[in-house]
């Protein structure tokens, strides 16, 4: 899920992978939660990890996958499943709300930003290319929910999260219309995206209903 | 999710749209009796207008999607759920249940004919094509009914709405194979499901369990 | 989701329409139980029949469809859909558990390692071969639990039955690295799964949480 044309620094390595880590702990609670043995926290993790780029390529016809092509996430992520698995209380308590929050903020910059950049290379439409940057963003967490027999969170909490990426995709595709270079556009949107997201969450917003 | 076969008619612009509106209410609906915000209305409602013909599309690996080709489908949904989020209550009281079963089963008749003529222009066997008709017609139904965490309604309320769609794709097969002209097979099938569907409605008939 | 190159010999033939039986009448008895009609029955029978294989050919984009290609076995899954749906209770009392359990575990064996094998001749890396093989033995069942509104059984009752799955992939993929014949890694390792899933069954093992 990673945009093909970012230089391959160690720095946008490490946020891929927190991003990714990211996705498969709340993926890691969220099953504990439901009480799933170890196969259904590699499960949920992954799902959440990868569900939505999965979908999104789905969607695209890309292929191969981000994680068929890159296994080390996929290995990475059931080492992590073995090891948090009876671990998982410990966990919680020395990672705060407040990590895992700022850490996600951070993924779902980094995954709106890489969905809608790929699909615009796809040739896709604007608004096409703003939906599928959000589909990338939240649709992880969406599966998640739904193998867990929940209502989707981020499509009943009014919180504006998945609005955050909407607003940041199109803030990508002004800059790319306007000829903004590439990199700059990226990391503006995406750092537009973490910063809205966590200025939300600090201050509480609602959306109406 | 149209017949590419069909002409341009202003009529079948309009139904087409009259049918993906009323996919998008129902979404609209369910997700507000869920609780959910602005995201997940727009969300129910896109996966209910145009979940079947996706996922039609995705098993005969066919692409663009017919929301990718046609964006401003998608944006009039994304339209209408900033309009509706706030007025959902108005618009229940009055769009009558009358005229969403009415409207819906014109659509239920489109969609399932576009999905079997679209399978079998794809080669599929007889069999495999009534069924991607059926799961143009429902699919968009289930989908939306998973998503909000219920058991679906068209797999479970006895009424013969998928079997409408089902006999209906027959009656297309049968005259495809029978030489009848593509327009009129396509025309008379697709009212077919539609009257079968509002008799059986209007007569409350069940199937037995 | 049979594998390619399998003699089409009497005996894999049965074996396999045995699998998608017992997919098949697992569906039945779960849609039964959440009360669903005769489409009910079908769809879910259908989706835990097939659903293992058809998200493993959607994620490899591989096409046609083994359901697609062989239509005869959606025709199956609908004859026998329309006889037990009335018959359900006795079925389930002819059917012993103890048999449904059997039949079950030779499936289990033969889908996840047609899976591996599918997805190793799509060039797939290892790991990422042996979860397909996993995702076609186990998925049918995750999907069928999904739309029933339940979590997924086989991802919380603590069972080692993806688990038995897994440990068949990487049997098959060692006696491939180690240039084993084809048919004898195909042979040793199904049937490696259906014997650990029978054992673990019959004692009763559980994975700790």
């Amino acid at each position: 899920m990673m945009p093909p044309h970012l230089p391959p620094g160690s720095l946008i390595r490490a946020i891929e992978v927190i991003a990714i880590l990211v996705g498969a702990f709340s993926g890691f609670i969220e099953a504990r939660r439901k009480r799933m043995d170890l196969v259904g926290v590699f499960t949920v993790a992954f799902i959440t990890a990868f569900g939505g780029g999965t979908l999104r390529d789905i969607l695209l016809d890309k292929r191969p996958l981000f994680w068929v092509a890159h296994q080390e996430y996929a290995i990475l992520t059931f080492v992590l499943a073995l090891i948090a698995a009876p671990l998982i209380r410990t966990l919680r308590q020395i990672v705060s709300e407040r990590l895992i929050v700022i850490a996600d903020a951070i993924g779902l910059g980094l995954f709106a930003i890489a969905g809608v950049s790929e699909a615009l290379r796809a040739g896709m439409p604007l608004f096409i290319a703003s939906m599928m940057g959000v589909i990338t963003g939240i649709f992880g967490g969406v599966l998640r929910d739904i193998v867990c027999n929940e209502v989707p969170m981020v499509l009943r909490d009014g919180k504006p999260y998945a609005i955050c990426a909407f607003i940041g995709c199109w803030l990508y595709l002004a800059q790319k219309h306007f000829g903004v270079a590439a990199d700059v556009a990226l990391w503006t949107s995406a750092t537009a995206i973490t910063v809205m997201r966590l200025l939300t969450w600090k201050f509480d917003m609602r959306l109406g209903r």
